[in-house]
């Protein structure tokens, strides 16, 4: 009985690698769709975010049963709960690649980034997809340590973001206000994309550790500050 | 045994209704710092949302100790995942009203809102307040009516963001890419914080009748459309 629970408990954490992986490559194509507007591979983002959802609300179903039928306590009860989390967490990226998708769509044939941010989006685009990359390694390997290190990724794509939005302010900017409206909102997507897959992996440091990122790093700050004699 | 489990689940709702009642007021300083640039009370909306962040960490860690201690099953199982989600929802309406005041602060001592668009944040503040409002009150009463209510009242603030975007857009428009750039972000900042409140209502629904919102509509619909004969 117990193997058969521990069974759906990692069938729950395939999920949430699978989902990881989905949203991923949505947000890459997204960010190829918007970059080179294109209107077909924008409906297919679209249109693939269902089974993103399906996959949520599956893997909802599944926790709360598995709740229900064999109440788990400590650290089970922890897998479960943190699972309904990640779960929430990459649903939601799969909207905010969605989003991006969405503003392809709306402004073809035209693309809604001009050629001079053309770098920056790709490279925010690309950063995005590495994110929730390694959060889907970091659920399939509890690598804490990867996890640690994608708070520097997500440093990044701040600088990023703050790059993009230096560009719209920047009195030499002729583009106009539709395309700063949509590299506003875009900007920002792929920013709370990232603090989504940031929160996945933090989410695992949890689980892992019993505790929260900062408490992990003071704890592990004090031990290696602690005088060894 | 069972009445101290419910009170403690009872414990739980009165925080979420707390929680609500918070970022409602934080809203809706925030909202008036943003139109009057008050730095003092963007301050304050900025320094008080850890309250509403202590109360989300402190409602999990009661209801994780719950599901753990007295291992709920059905409706009482249901009730603790639900009220997981809504603390999330609220935390990130906290957030939002947050972000709303960081607007404020950045641009003091002027006003991030331009006159002309005063009446239109004024509103999507005031129903953004309202929405999260309106969510408290079905978290304490279950009112189901009500919370399928907030479905239009979310359709109007979506009016007011697509009225604001269109201002943003209009080749009057005169007030330069920066202000562009905060209309944008803050209008996403109201559309998401209505999101949130809506959702909370729609897991109350969820709660009260153990279907999601579109199934219960249509389950109302139909039984509404059935012969009587």
């Amino acid at each position: 009985m117990r193997d058969a629970y521990h069974e759906e408990l990692d069938a729950i954490g395939d999920s949430l690698v699978e989902m990881a992986r989905l949203v991923g490559s949505a947000m890459g194509r997204a960010t190829t769709a918007l970059l080179d507007a294109d209107l077909a591979l924008a409906e297919g983002v679209i249109a693939a975010d269902e089974k993103v959802n399906e996959l949520h609300h599956d893997l909802e179903n599944r926790a709360i049963d598995l709740l229900a039928r064999q109440q788990p306590v400590a650290t089970d009860l922890r897998i479960v709960v943190t699972s309904l989390r990640m779960s929430a967490d990459l649903e939601r990226c799969g909207d905010l690649a969605r989003h991006v998708a969405k503003v392809a769509r709306m402004r073809y044939p035209d693309t809604a980034v001009p050629s001079d941010l053309h770098s920056t989006v790709l490279e925010m685009g690309q950063l995005a997809q590495r994110l929730v990359a390694k959060a889907g390694l970091v659920i399939a390997t509890k690598d804490v340590d990867k996890a640690l290190e994608m708070e520097q990724d997500d440093d990044a794509i701040d600088t990023l973001h703050r790059e993009l939005l230096s560009h719209l302010i920047d009195e030499r900017w002729h583009h106009g206000i539709e395309t700063a409206v949509d590299i506003t909102l875009v900007g920002r997507y792929y920013e709370r994309f990232a603090d989504h897959a940031v929160s996945v992996a933090k989410r695992v440091v949890y689980l892992v550790t019993g505790e929260h990122v900062a408490e992990f790093v003071a704890a592990t700050e004090a031990a290696e500050a602690a005088p060894v004699d």
